[in-house]
């Protein structure tokens, strides 16, 4: 599979006239060499890609045990006989300056593509400051629009994140009743994730009753409501699994939801569910979130976009909103996630992470009920 | 506390003859307004400080709430009223960008600095391509360097941190027998934290028999080896309050470790002990480094540095490494960490999280024994 996603970089390369690019983004490290260092913020490794080889940049702490990586993990690490991966260690004394030096000389590399949109101000001033003789080019949102398109090994992992997600909702619900808390809600997400050795894609929000209309929540911070006898609870969360994340959204009540929360919940399922239809057809994801936000009745809409796309991260491409320019493609995956809010009174939000197949098909991967959605045991 | 901040921020813009400074940086931002987002990376606040003014730039999801701030948070945010942070809601429509030409223009700004170590090449370019009469001016370790020294409420919290981490390895230690893995272990540890709504400061470190070997033992992709009836079991790990982290190495041992281990164990926390009394007296952290590496046995190192400073990030200065340029001063929050490591054996570490306190007075903020550390229950 890694090799499918270095040739669609080399070839893109070509195109542009590049020698070589320096890949510093962690999760774009992980996704060309499986290999992923043990914070995101640290520059522990970096990846250059050339016309020949393949060079993984990083330091002591890993070289003994590059290419032991377990279950948890993505891909082995290219075996260098393979491939050409060839590992580089950075020390003290040899830093990865001084490495691109020599490669630069060795490859006669004159234009080196970078990801400007992940480098450092200062990084690049030091590269330009040592690397006098060859040509920068800043690219943006490069290696991740090779990444919105999914390989079956990615589809693989994101299926079964959001079954993992699935599972894990269906016995968190069982434990809603009055008098339990935002925070522990999300601590038994958490705890059911943990203990069976999975991640969650990011803190999960879950909003009881008027914080459930502010529509990014953050339960950590806020008021810690506590589920009452006839409660409004919200629910976005996900699930990691080898690194890839599920996002999902879920609307839960206790006792009995009034006739207006009815009604709107069946107008944003009914919304939800066209929309996801709709996928299979349409390749414009501006169109498809008009398309959503017309199925929502005038006075109701939503100030975040319709959908995103799911990967390594958990928000990729292609964005479905208004101002997006990207394409609906098969073998991509996204959210369509739209939602209501009535300020200070109560919120909605419905989300399924969606598999956009070959021939106008799609499929739902998170597939926790949306009906069943009132708790009357309490 | 946030007002000392800003002075001292301001001050050095005057030596540097800037008339603003933007910040970028996730925990700068929270450092200096107290304001927290989400997530780390996605650049969902921006603060720019001018000489009469602090500016907050972010989006709808945190105005409805940016001054509800939690016992989990940092201070409240400043109150506009008593400083003129100004809150500048970012849309669409409106971008930082727009936001900054604003700004520029009645403030009358000509040179503006910016982190030059966080601020990515396309941001920069975008504000030179649209801020084209402003001289832009790179800084580097710029307000990290002025985090060096903690103020009162830092210290205080820093101090709860590494109480709460004592705590929780006092419990967790109970539960070490034979049998156990490394990552239950590390479960437990984020387990005894969360369930009383605190954070770690980094995914536990729990690595046994060989494993303790590998310096930096990444147990989430580890082989989760199983403590055995004569094991030695390497932890480091922290725990977070209000943001601070505290960081904390204990070695623990089933059974009857061997005279080799005790002996080097014994050299390991004399040179451990000697070094943070080293602290009272050396401001040069090059010398302590070589000062506790002397007191290694000629052929026991460690390949990392001895020490760095601890706060709203796990790593911050001082760096005490053979290669630090930092200064130790007092209230200064710093690890002393050196460890011992035989490939394919095993390896120990001990690490206290230290206060440097005025006078030539210390103290040790992690105050977990390191005397009793045979678990003889068996």
């Amino acid at each position: 599979m890694i090799q499918q996603r270095i040739k669609k970089l080399r070839k893109i390369l070509v195109e542009k006239n590049l020698d070589g690019f320096l890949v510093s983004n962690f999760h774009n490290v992980l996704y060309l060499t499986g290999f992923k260092t043990l914070t995101e913020n640290e520059r522990e490794a970096w990846t250059l890609v050339t016309k020949n080889n393949i060079y993984l940049f990083t330091d002591a702490r890993y070289m003994s045990f590059p290419r032991k990586r377990e279950s948890r993990e993505m891909d082995p690490p290219i075996k260098s006989e393979d491939d050409n991966v060839k590992y580089k260690l950075i020390t003290p004394e040899k830093g990865l300056i001084k490495h691109l030096q020599e490669i630069v000389e060795e490859e006669r590399i004159n234009q080196l593509g970078f990801e400007g949109d992940d480098l450092k101000v200062n990084e690049l001033q030091k590269i330009k400051d040592h690397l006098t003789n060859i040509k920068t080019v800043s690219l943006e949102k490069f290696i991740i629009k090779i990444r919105e398109i999914k390989d079956e090994e990615e589809i693989n992992n994101l299926g079964t994140a959001c079954k993992i997600a699935d599972e894990c909702l269906e016995d968190v619900t069982k434990l809603i009743r009055p008098g339990i808390s935002e925070k522990e809600i999300a601590f038994k997400i958490e705890f059911w994730l943990k203990e069976k050795g999975y991640d969650m894609s990011f803190y999960p929000i879950v909003a009881v009753d008027k914080n459930s209309a502010i529509p990014h929540y953050d339960t950590r911070a806020g008021n810690n409501e506590k589920v009452k006898k006839n409660s409004i609870i919200l629910i976005d969360y996900g699930a990691k699994f080898k690194d890839y994340h599920s996002d999902t959204t879920r609307m839960i009540f206790t006792g009995k939801p009034s006739g207006e929360m009815i009604n709107t919940y069946q107008t944003l399922l009914n919304a939800q569910t066209q929309s996801i239809e709709r996928l299979k057809i349409d390749s414009n994801p501006v169109s498809v979130d008009q398309f959503c936000r017309r199925l929502m009745t005038t006075n109701l809409s939503y100030p975040h976009s319709t959908g995103h796309g799911v990967g390594l991260q958990i928000h990729e491409f292609p964005k479905i909103s208004f101002t997006s320019t990207d394409v609906l493609l098969p073998n991509q995956v996204v959210t369509i996630e739209p939602g209501v809010y009535f300020e200070n009174k109560w919120g909605m939000r419905i989300e399924d992470t969606v598999l956009i197949k070959e021939k106008g098909e799609i499929e739902v991967l998170t597939k926790f009920s949306k009906k069943s959605l009132i708790i009357s045991n309490c």
